[in-house]
């Protein structure tokens, strides 16, 4: 069960981009697993792909035709990564984004591929070439909600947003469960506004806003193969294009832009494999945000905390212990303080004076916690989401091939 | 249920030590929690301790006393940790210290304490210093056996070995089944030898076993705050004293100690938390120790890589997934080949040809499994030893507080 993770909203349709979900039978029958994004013929696309040197073929050849031309088509399977398929993978890859290229009428390079599911497997190009038609055919602005459906794996629920802003709207889909850390995971992010935005300003805008939501985000510490977030901006609204992302509009777009890669990020941690458990993990009073980043992984990623999270125990030394560990040399333990949300539970490198553990235990019972040290040696703060580490993970990465 | 855990041989006296165990209630009555070894006058000891920056109050004095004094006394008590306890658990300490002192008749700084247990409860040093009379009685040159069930805390059963040399022998014992990382973990061992080694080459023998054995093995990629690693040379044997780590003595001695520390790390490991397989995860053909390591365990902490374990899951695409994160930027991924025993899985970034399910599925079937992956990029190999990641892991550390 997700943790408070709100029901799929009717996405806004933006001006410029058709979208559809159809069942092709990639991996199994009668599960919507084929997803096509039309963009007009002026849109601008920013890209940001996995980390992970073994790049699944979709991220190679999408990396590639992004490079070489404006995208019209984005395709989107599940139930088969097409990773760890060597050249194989390319040409399946390829054979995908030709026949696209074919109905559509467009060059190869307009067309992005993205696969998401088992590695290692040989996908299924031809069952995927053969639901084009019926992709193509179901093409509609208002797809977004069936694209949302589309794209899981998984995930236990749709994960999407609108914004409206002025005079443009901005709506994005996520998906992911597990394999997620910092620098995205097994995660498919697509957004797209109806403005105009210059290219160099979309790249700018969305590097940004991924630092801030998608890149803070693990469940288990391990980064897939095959993460991609895309932004598009069709311009089909009315108004000037951003071509500054300092100006009044540039910072408006920008701030409602990382709003919902928040969101959906979030979305995709409250989705977190046997999450029971939704964790704040802020980091202050750091003297840089690499090490706050760090003391934060390092308390997100301990198997410790995480199931003393799951058993809702406020075991404050394993808190300590995960800072200790995180490679801050010179760190004076006795400056650091921890919170359980406004619950100071340790300082001066032992228990908080007064602290109660009834006090402790009632802040673990709820769904969601903030985990909080304040280093007491700056003023840099870092914020990621985690998860806690339940029996069901266990059972679902024992049992799932992905 | 332990893997493939020897059976606790008979231990070998080291003329020189005695040592004992009785049970103190530090936590729960009727179980053995406080040890103490008494060492010859002319004993040299070297020691080393956790690198978490929150360093227990046994380990503050520990450092402290080690420092100022030849050692005579080691006082380990089990139950409770006397970690995140602030000042009063270096009083605590110290109490302990000077008890065991004043029965002894040696300086407090010749006492070093020891403690592994719960975090961040008062030491309840009456307990302690109230079984000193005790501990004292019991002393003897055959307690080892004893000693080895007394550091017991999580652990499911004793760890310990025995080495006859020429002309000295060499015992140890260790225990640990959680909290375990590279740069040691929840773990104590203790190791004596009767033969003379001096100061300086102790510490060198012993810093380069512990960076081969105790350094190499992970359960969960938590470091603990207690841990110490302590090797005593009592002197008490014939022959001269070994004061060159490269002569033909010193040698024989550092094989034998290097390899009496891989055995009692391997207990650790064998005795993991939920552990159901014991790993050995080597990468060969990189560049540096430092980029093998990374790859070595970005596989063995990888959660995703160790619920496959615990399945019995031949999931190539998480290990290659795995290396692919471990943070080697310029990594060819085509010339990556990996191997399960001898059985090779993947090559050239995707399945080996001629691989079949099967003959990977018979290797994760067993309970002792290799990993094997060369990098094709240079000649150096590194090893590390993990375990798989069961539901019993998250039970243990969800239930039990540490």
């Amino acid at each position: 069960m997700p943790v408070n993770l709100p029901p799929l909203p009717d996405l806004l349709s933006v001006a410029g981009v058709r979208c559809a979900a159809v069942a092709a039978g990639v991996r199994k029958p009668g599960r919507r697993d084929l997803v096509l994004f039309e963009l007009a013929a002026n849109a601008t696309v920013a890209a940001m792909f996995t980390r992970n040197r073994f790049r699944a073929a979709p991220v190679q050849v999408a990396e590639r035709h992004l490079a070489a031309a404006a995208p019209r088509y984005l395709l989107v399977n599940t139930g088969n990564a097409n990773a760890g398929t060597g050249t194989a993978g390319i040409t399946a890859a390829l054979a995908c984004c030709a026949a696209v290229a074919d109905i559509g009428g467009v060059d190869i390079e307009a067309v992005l591929p993205y696969s998401t599911g088992v590695i290692g497997e040989p996908l299924p190009a031809d069952r995927i070439t053969a639901g084009l038609p019926a992709v193509f055919a179901a093409l509609a602005e208002n797809g977004w909600n069936d694209a949302a459906y589309g794209i899981m794996t998984t995930d236990t629920a749709p994960k999407g947003g609108s914004v409206r802003g002025n005079p443009w709207v901005l709506t994005g889909i996520s998906k992911g469960a597990g394999m997620i850390r910092p620098d995205m995971a097994t995660m498919l992010a697509f957004l797209a506004t109806d403005t105009a935005i210059t290219q160099p300003v979309l790249d700018h805008l969305l590097r940004d806003a991924v630092e801030h939501s998608f890149n803070r985000i693990t469940v288990d510490g391990d980064t897939s193969t095959n993460d991609a977030v895309t932004l598009v901006a069709t311009g089909a609204a009315l108004g000037e294009p951003i071509s500054d992302p300092d100006s009044p509009e540039g910072r408006a777009f920008g701030t409602a832009l990382t709003a919902l890669c928040i969101d959906l990020a979030h979305a995709i941690v409250r989705d977190g494999e046997g999450a029971t458990r939704f964790v704040t993990v802020r980091i202050e009073g750091a003297k840089s945000s690499e090490e706050a980043l760090s003391a934060a992984y390092a308390i997100a990623h301990s198997p410790l905390v995480k199931t003393a999270l799951f058993a809702g125990d406020p075991n404050w030394g394993r808190l300590l212990a995960a800072i200790g560990r995180a490679g801050i040399d010179d760190l004076d333990v006795s400056g650091v303080s921890l919170f359980l949300d406004d619950v100071c539970i340790a300082e001066e490198g032992g228990v908080a004076p007064g602290y109660q553990e009834a006090d402790g235990a009632r802040v673990m019972a709820q769904p969601e916690i903030l985990i909080r040290a304040d280093l007491g040696r700056g003023t840099v703060t870092e914020t990621v989401w985690t998860t806690d580490l339940s029996y069901d993970y266990v059972k679902i990465n024992a049992e799932y091939r992905s």
